[in-house]
């Protein structure tokens, strides 16, 4: 499969980099709007992924260069950047492909972390769904983990990350991709109208984090 | 200790009623609209606590008469009952004490259940912190608890509690009484500000028993 991790020079693209990798056989594409940066992300992955002796094909290009031809596209990008990376990709994203969303939408204040609902939709989920071409199927997934855990290939997971989405078959492929990152497991949250509730988790996270000594980069199990 | 179980006869009281019964000697007062129905629910706690060879105080009477002289007093009753609960009980609340809510308001619809903000502050738990007389503080915590599986002293729990509250000792407090209960963690998230992130994990962890096979009676760990 070939996968394209839009944004994916950081963030959690480049844990799914690393853990695909280095566990999977998939092409991996490494997408930015700076087609250098991206290459230069890609060969850092590389020797990254080299060094655990796995060979994985890890280029860089422009995001739209990174979407052609990619079965799955993740859009690893801010909440904000959504819908104009969409977009910018549009014309290249194949029909029948997957944009998977992790993005969440939060605000600061001086509690703490809270759920920002997007101004037009419930969740950002639901956002990026509104915004692709016809034949494409949205499904939300990693909104829930730690980038720096996800890139810390040391790092055990051992937790869950949600899956919604509307296209059955669409949801089940992300799943399965999610699985198999070791220690990840997929649960599912039923359609995008449920994104809301998920997307919110990750406030929460942070909140648990920012509240309790010796809890970082947290994750969630459902038990 | 003293704990009051207002609407106790059942959903998350009934469970707290039988976990703390067997496993500390805090004094329980089960409290519901129905002093009646209230005394046989405690009597048959005080059966089921015996079973274990535990011997605990359980008595069993009105809202109002159960909150005489409680340290904390749990609102174990529907969302939309939290504040006329609360001044049903008002008058007997005693200075200093601190009232524990556990509450979430959801909604159901064709996709699954969503949180449900009420008209009138951002969580259920600010709602009863508005609710409560001057000296009384407030702490959520118990939102993410199978009612079914804490009621069942065979089902081991494994889980983590949200501790949230405004005062210090308060959450510390209850925090503490949370642990009492073998297998149950609590984890702080800070102000009541942040409930609405915890409560609104609750319609999550429906959405999520609803969505994958053989996940049942749901909880939540932060690893």
């Amino acid at each position: 499969m070939r996968i394209a991790l839009l944004g994916g020079t950081g963030d959690i693209g480049e844990g799914l980099a690393l853990r695909w990798g280095v566990g999977t056989d998939h092409e991996l594409a490494v997408g930015s709007r700076d087609a250098e940066k991206a290459s230069r992300a890609a060969a850092d992955y590389r020797e990254t992924i080299a060094e655990r002796g796995a060979d994985a094909t890890v280029v860089g290009a422009s995001n739209a260069d990174a979407t052609e031809g990619a079965d799955v596209v993740v859009l690893s990008v801010p909440p904000d950047h959504v819908v104009a990376t969409i977009e910018s990709v549009a014309d290249t994203l194949a029909d029948g492909a997957i944009v998977v969303s992790p993005a969440v939408a939060m605000a600061r204040d001086g509690d703490g972390f809270h759920y920002d609902r997007p101004e037009t939709a419930d969740s950002v989920t639901a956002v990026a769904a509104r915004a692709v071409p016809d034949g494409v199927a949205v499904v939300g997934a990693f909104h829930n983990l730690s980038a720096n855990r996800l890139a810390t290939l040391d790092a055990p997971l051992g937790v869950d990350t949600l899956v919604v989405g509307d296209d059955e078959d669409a949801a089940a492929t992300v799943a399965d991709l999610a699985e198999q990152i070791e220690g990840l497991r997929a649960v599912r949250a039923g359609p995008i109208a449920n994104a809301a509730e998920v997307e919110g988790l990750t406030p929460l996270l942070i909140n648990v984090a920012t509240n309790n000594d010796g809890m970082h980069h947290l994750g969630v199990r459902f038990e």
